[in-house]
């Protein structure tokens, strides 16, 4: 996948305005935005630290997958982003490599990017998100 | 703590040597190193992508903090470090702002880093390293 940088850290959160003040208090940065993301069910909040990003992710319905995360796991680090070119490729290349995709084509994400997930199956637990910006890279 | 980038990301695996395979596969980039951290009972490889590694980990006794884990709640994301500066003045206001501290003095992490974690009752679930080189910053 040769990804450039890791694009962001996912953290499943109960209460993001709780977390968002822990954080900011924490890491001495300002959240630079809320978003509502309807179909994944999640409220997040971002912040940058030098090339990456912290994703605090908020459940908004009970049938959220971060609702059922946080049920099964408790709060936590929740999934791995790697930031790619030429995405539907790299889905391409994980899946003839024998990697399990849980997307098979590539969706739109929060923050503008275009993103899609591989199984935790395949890749030792980790839940890993490919994503990539058709914006601005 | 105005951490100036995400140092690594630790991922507990249950088999170092397959893991590392998986990975290099994965991401298309090698590891450049394998340590093994004694009073940490582990051994663990990394991988540079950007400005960031990812440290996998292995337990190396059952009473490794890895194997608890692992035991706990199977293979995965483990832990997340911060690169700082003057890691005792970091931890200090840490305690003082309420974060409970694993580490209250900084110890000799894998690749050459000082390192303490905090305690994740008070960081919204996650276990956080802070780190610093002091041989290279």
């Amino acid at each position: 996948m040769k990804p450039s940088k890791i694009e962001h850290i996912g953290i499943a959160v109960k209460d993001l305005d709780k977390s968002i003040s822990l954080y900011e208090e924490m890491l001495g940065y300002k959240c630079y935005k809320i978003e509502e993301v309807k179909d994944q069910k999640v409220r997040t909040a971002f912040f940058k630290i030098g090339e990456t990003k912290i994703e605090l992710l908020e459940a908004t319905e009970a049938a959220s997958p971060i609702a059922r995360f946080i049920e099964k796991r408790g709060e936590g680090m929740h999934h791995l982003a790697f930031a790619v070119n030429d995405i539907e490729k790299r889905l391409h290349n994980m899946k003839e490599t024998g990697i399990d995709l849980i997307d098979r084509k590539a969706r739109k994400g929060a923050d503008g990017l275009d993103i899609a997930f591989l199984h935790p199956g395949s890749t030792s637990g980790v839940l890993i998100e490919i994503c990539e910006n058709k914006n601005k890279d």
